[in-house]
């Protein structure tokens, strides 16, 4: 099958259609429409066989989360999600791959409002790399750089089970096949946040995703407000499997340091709490408060267990060198 | 090194700036202008170790060219380039490599008047995607389904001094040494046509780029226009160690079906001529009258040698499945 083949029978008509998109897949460039008094977030995020992602993956799941974790860049800087490029490094044609593949991708992307608008499919070790582009009001967008002394810090959701997930799988702690099993789709199929994104607009100081880490995601916040973030690490939300795994002499490593959670974590001014716990009402998504924003230290990020500091070593959370 | 240290001292500041850029890299997503009046044009392409390039190739070569394949994009629509994002997936954190892949790309994005506003940096096989954003006014950008019967069919500079270089590396040809330093810089370096590109607006009535093949990317225009293309063999332009090559008894093969050429391909009525002779002149890039396009056939593309049909086999150019 040739490269166009390949692209004609793939990655044609991927996504929902907008009535902003001028030209599509097909050309030498797609040509979209910014509606007046929006601006455009663009982020990009890949996936590598055997770093991001097992080998024995489906490829509907890595579909799914290859949108999930660009869709999660989006919610952080409450960005509307529009469109998407995709680069697919394949080692070989594989016609039942790309077919699932596709079929997935074309149905996350159509149900979170995203149309593919370009692709390129080349030859070499299977690499997805993803470029998001979304629509935000102007001015409106939530950066990390906006917190202020006195915020409260908020986290979606749980975090932790991704990182647990992988723990097991990888043999380095024993689980419940049930607990398994419950933590396992934090894994796989991951859900970026973006209604919630949405919502937070205007009433967030700063937004950003647990990719990488609570306490390291939080470290850039800090770092770009000028400011020190302290969690209260009992507040931590976490799913009923990872309190029974905490019961049970685990450790709370991977709550703060896993990463790959696709959470928001965000600060807010204290007046905002009502319109916070409202926004989770409406957007059905649990907000727990976890922290507040101190005045700035040397260190960007203090965590206190039950009051008192916990030491935190300069590695705060999952890097892919080093 | 950590990821967030390859960001900061090697995706940073890289390029031109924009007065249309609100937020670059370092945050979960940037957040760009596109004035009102302008759509945005966004395009990716992906180049893989081994497939699309040697290990051996020098890290500045490689973010040369990997900028000018995606310029080529923006050119082939008569897009202006501004914005970039780089996906970069490489085996091993080798600070040098990316020192001179950094500089280089720095250096060639600012002189396109790009600035990369998003990086994803990941471990894996050497792997370089990246999307390149660019604006167009509203309804101007140059489609591929634009030619109409009877319009002059145009070629900037000449083709197949790329694939010819290839031939001479692989072994699969012989030229004198001097013969392929006078080539390898259509390979190693290539140049998008952008200058033409915007000058060719309200001009051309369909354009593309030749990264595949003269032949297969001009059957893309005939298909997508429903026209047929017919091209004159003797008169596609070629370099003076292209045509000696042609004179030892070497075959058009290179030029026709080669690829990694990067010149842009052009319809347009014929009483445009004097225009684009005019604007040969202003951007400095040679043009040449290639052949036409007449009424719709069974086949896309009619080549002619001296006015006598040449036989194609189906597979008119480079693909990288099949």
């Amino acid at each position: 099958m040739s490269e166009f083949s390949i692209i004609d029978r793939f990655c044609k008509g991927i996504g929902a259609t907008s009535e902003h998109t001028v030209i599509g897949v097909g050309d030498d460039a797609a040509v979209v429409n910014v509606p007046s008094g929006m601006q455009l977030a663009v982020s990009v995020d890949t996936m590598v066989e055997g770093v991001h992602f097992f080998p024995s993956v489906a490829p509907a799941d890595l579909a799914y989360k290859l949108l999930a974790v660009n869709l999660s860049d989006m919610a952080a800087m409450g960005a509307e999600p529009k469109w998407a490029t995709l680069a697919l490094t394949l080692p070989h044609e594989d016609a039942a791959w790309l077919a699932a593949f596709s079929n997935a991708l074309d149905a996350a992307a159509e149900s979170a409002g995203v149309q593919l608008i370009g692709g390129d499919t080349t030859k070499g070790p299977l690499c997805l790399s993803l470029t998001i582009m979304g629509l935000v009001p102007k001015g409106k967008a939530i950066s990390r750089a906006g917190a202020e002394f006195g915020d409260d810090v908020w986290l979606s959701n749980t975090v932790g089970d991704a990182a647990l997930a992988l723990k097991v799988i990888l043999g380095q702690i024993e689980l419940p096949e049930s607990a398994l099993s419950n933590i396992a789709p934090a894994l796989h199929r991951p859900t970026g946040q973006v209604a919630l994104g949405l919502a937070l607009r205007g009433v967030a100081s700063a937004a950003l995703d647990i990719s990488d880490g609570l306490l390291a995601d939080l470290a850039h916040v800090a770092s770009l407000s000028q400011v020190c973030i302290e969690i209260h690490q009992e507040r931590v939300p976490l799913s009923d499997t990872y309190r029974a795994y905490l019961q049970s002499g685990g450790s709370y490593e991977s709550a703060l340091a896993g990463g790959d959670d696709y959470q928001l974590a965000f600060t807010a001014p204290s007046k905002q709490r009502e319109a916070i716990l409202a926004i989770s009402d409406v957007v059905s998504v649990p907000l727990t408060r976890i922290g507040s924003v101190v005045e700035k230290t040397a260190i960007p990020v203090r965590l206190l267990a039950n009051g008192k500091p916990v030491k935190l070593n300069s590695d705060l959370g999952f890097q892919h060198f080093g």
